[in-house]
């Protein structure tokens, strides 16, 4: 994480402690587990599928407990959700609970750019973090295919005679590609003679933003996965009727081309603890969790499974409550939010430049976006545990006012040091999340998937976000009563909203009343099997930075990286 | 191969025939040709990359013989070379020689399209053939990224500042996908608002004529790729000055991007024997050979090394010979000229839909095109061998006419069976092969690098195509004083004519006399090392048929693949 290596300028950065590991090969590692070496089909020496037949064999094993690490509304580093998820895994296999860890896949294009790695940092790593960042196992490439296959059959369709009726000026379907690529938002496509297809307007996304994204990881196998492909819609005809994929007839294909990417990926952490790694979807236009085929294998394998969801609780925890565990079926067991005293102090009203000072009264105010946060979780029902991720610039009287705060509010919480000690941070936190998790709990999503579109959102924007109430605009009306008379009213919701704010204005720190949120647009993810609702414009391709870290970047002729953050 | 599948509509698909082997674990099979289990980088059970070490360990091995196989110009279905090839290479083992196969990677979007897979055919066929087909080991995914950062930073460049001070209308580098999809040829990106970036005419190639691939496919090692990505042209300034990917600072990414895809891949044969798989550039605009580094690692462990080159002799082994030997310092030792009586059928004036009929006259008066092709070889001062790929069309009779033609012209000749009896087919041909081998040769390019481009395009034009001499268009003079005044002019010749006719246009069967070669463009390859010279309209777009194969593809429930030939 990009500001936590400015702070601790002496540290080592996250690459050079990752390339210290020395590995274990990824079969010893998923031994641990008890999975066999022949269930493995690896890439390399320390990165490994499980296969189709070993998944299948595990389907019917009793669940362990289900942790859900989420977070307060960040900073734009991050609050450290990903380091807290790997450290608190090693801390509980530390104390000799048999433990996994579920985690997003990271995308390549905005390690380019500016994000650090998503494999958690310090000494709470994922490693090979090299790879890991790059190229993985291909999943991030056979998605980009995936997708790109749709929107050339598509093209191909309405340039060979068109005989679907598909009106270009209403493809709904983007290209994608996994690169921060800002010319690549608005582009007009088929240009020049008539041999290039039919000119038409359309866009690139990156590819953690594509549907097909959000369907693998709502998919509980292969072919579900098909079935979901086939609901894809792709455009509307001339008549405004949907077209979905399935009217392509290539949901078969889309399969093939997803038969390996749809297998979860070992590896380990610093610790050599089993980690799977799989997909990771938009937080704001998708869900933002990783893919139910891995959660549900690593509550199959372990007694207890760490997982995190993108953004904040707001975002992140309400769509892996309401959406993916109804979808799934899961019983989660417990929650961690985390929270930095950094981030604290920005919802306090402090500048992202004097973060660095101390300001216990600052953090004080700002400790009322946490209190939103855990007052979320407690109306689904979970026990949760404030991890506060400790900062090198922490001082001890805001560390001191923070404990005092949370333990004058009954709210249980850990002091959290995995970034500079690795599972040893976390022993305190690991212990508290094991009592959590032998509480009975009364989980249930907030909302009824047979309510209306609008009532369900008005539900989490009262509920989750504080808000008075919530504005459709006119177009938004539109397509509600559209979505309505074709059936697709009874799906859950899926917010799109900036991380930075409880509320719908990114500026707005803190814990906001008296708001209103207003819902600009309503887009269909059919095979994902969400609506989603978007409350802002939400880049769906992010640009590269004027100094992108792609300059930095090299590896020598050892094939050893640097840059790589 | 579609051709021949439609033909023996009783025999078995190649995919059902690829199914039906049991394969054998990858480190046996290296272990055959003495690469220890160690040494190899898995991607599952059947496929894995020769690791960085390993390939230094042996780089000062002494080399085996090289034998290349080409062909006559073809017909749309080709003449079989990489079955050829593969069934070659299996005879040789079948005789006890210690040999390798090296082969081009399959591009993924003609998959989905019309063209059959790249891995062989019939009982001559390489395995994991579905993998190999799709994702493989990730190589194309790679290329596709490494190409797409460029375009990104390029852009980028021009958003923030335009420092470089690029014209956005003299930018030469193109993004690209591995997908068959003609609306991405003509495009306009950066379109909308400011924040969306320079809106400027761009398109998108297929992947494999990307010059990432190219540059890949004639490097040394990793940092040799590193410094040919540093001089690949991407664009001008606005006073008309180059603009390398040197100056966007970004070839360490690019090579880190590529660190993993430089390294060989190694499958095995339907009869287990040694191959590697590495690289496949687009044999018109860049010069269709399997990488140097997969070459060389063959020579350097196996006693026989058979490759092939993309399309007929006029463009395949003339580039091999004249491009790749030259500058990767290779000796090669004999050639094997494949072809079919249903395309010798063709250059003797048959139409496509009448080959199947018997016509010893017309296929006598086609092997003229298979005459030059022999005087080709001869130039070159290589042993040649013809290899009839034999088809079920083919008649007793038409097979003793070819016989005695090549007896009476003294052509040494081989009827290879290798699509109906793998390796078996081919044992005639590999003992012939080998005594070729064991002959001294004069090999030598065509042509001198210090002469100037003109004479070097003359010089292949004269000598391989049979032409009078070649035209220059106006705008093609233009940029070869641009070429020669900027110091481009010693690099080898890429020529870019149709692989159907020996001269410039398709339609052309058999062996023309008293034409000429018309010379419309020159593109600077300068990290592959070339400068391309283009025949007439190169499409490095392909589009999909109206029934694409995508149509006919799906992968059931225990992840087995149908529909993909």
């Amino acid at each position: 994480m990009i500001l936590e290596r400015r702070i601790c300028k002496m540290a080592k950065t996250d690459l050079e402690i990752a390339q210290e590991c020395v590995m274990e090969p990824i079969e010893k590692v998923a031994a641990k587990i008890g999975i066999p070496a022949d269930s493995l089909e690896h890439y390399g020496k320390y990165k490994a599928k499980l296969s189709f037949d070993y998944l299948k064999s595990i389907e019917n094993n009793p669940h362990g407990k289900l942790v859900l690490v989420t977070a307060i509304n960040p900073t734009k580093a991050g609050e450290g959700k990903s380091t807290t998820t790997v450290g608190l895994g090693d801390a509980l296999n530390r104390l000799g609970k048999k433990t996994m860890m579920a985690l997003r896949e990271p995308s390549l294009g905005p390690v380019f750019g500016l994000k650090g790695g998503a494999t958690g940092g310090g000494y709470a790593q994922v490693v090979p973090m090299e790879d890991i960042n790059l190229h993985f196992t291909g999943d991030m490439h056979a998605i980009t295919t995936a997708n790109n296959l749709v929107s050339a059959c598509l093209d191909n369709v309405i340039h060979q005679g068109n005989e679907l009726n598909i009106d270009p000026e209403k493809v709904t379907f983007k290209r994608c590609l996994d690169m921060n690529d800002r010319t690549l938002r608005n582009i007009t496509i088929g240009c020049g003679a008539k041999a290039n297809g039919v000119e038409r307007k359309d866009g690139f996304n990156i590819t953690v933003a594509s549907e097909i994204m959000a369907a693998l990881c709502l998919a509980d196998d292969l072919m579900d996965l098909k079935k979901r492909f086939g609901k894809m819609l792709v455009a509307y005809t001339y008549d405004d009727k949907p077209v979905y994929v399935h009217d392509l007839g290539i949901e078969g294909a889309l399969a093939m081309v997803m038969k390996d990417a749809v297998l979860p990926n070992i590896v380990q952490t610093l610790e050599h603890n089993p980690v799977l790694i799989h997909g990771g979807p938009f937080a704001n236009i998708a869900h933002g969790c990783n893919s139910v085929i891995a959660t549900k294998a690593c509550l199959e394998l372990a007694d207890y499974t760490v997982t995190e969801a993108g953004f904040g609780a707001d975002l992140g925890a309400e769509k892996f409550l309401d959406i993916k565990c109804r979808l799934a079926n899961l019983k989660p067991n417990a929650v961690v939010i985390v929270a930095t005293i950094r981030a604290l102090k920005q919802h306090g009203g402090i500048a992202l430049e004097d973060l660095k000072e101390e300001n216990v009264e600052a953090m004080l105010a700002g400790c009322e976006n946490l209190a939103k946060h855990i007052d979320t979780v407690q109306q689904f029902g979970l026990p949760y545990i404030v991890a506060i991720n400790e900062f090198a610039t922490d001082t001890p009287a805001e560390v001191a006012a923070l404990e005092k705060w949370c333990e004058e509010n009954n709210h249980p919480m850990s002091l959290s040091q995995v970034w500079a000690k690795g599972g040893e941070g976390a022993i305190d936190l690991a212990n508290k999340v094991v009592a959590l998790c032998d509480q009975e709990n009364n989980y249930a999503p907030l909302y009824d998937l047979d309510k209306s579109i609008e009532e369900k959102v008005e539900t989490i924007a009262k509920k989750v976000y504080g808000a008075d109430g919530v504005d459709f605009t006119e177009e938004a009306q539109v397509q509600i009563a559209k979505f309505n008379e074709l059936g697709w009213d009874k799906l859950p919701i899926c917010m799109a909203k900036t991380q930075m704010s409880l509320s719908d204005d990114g500026k707005v720190m803190g814990r906001p009343t008296g708001f209103r949120i207003t819902v600009r647009e309503l887009r269909p993810s059919l095979g994902a099997g969400f609506i989603v609702a978007l409350t802002g414009k939400v880049l769906t391709m992010p640009g590269l930075p004027k100094h992108p870290s792609a300059l930095d970047m090299d590896v020598d002729e050892d094939g050893k990286i640097v840059g790589l953050f």
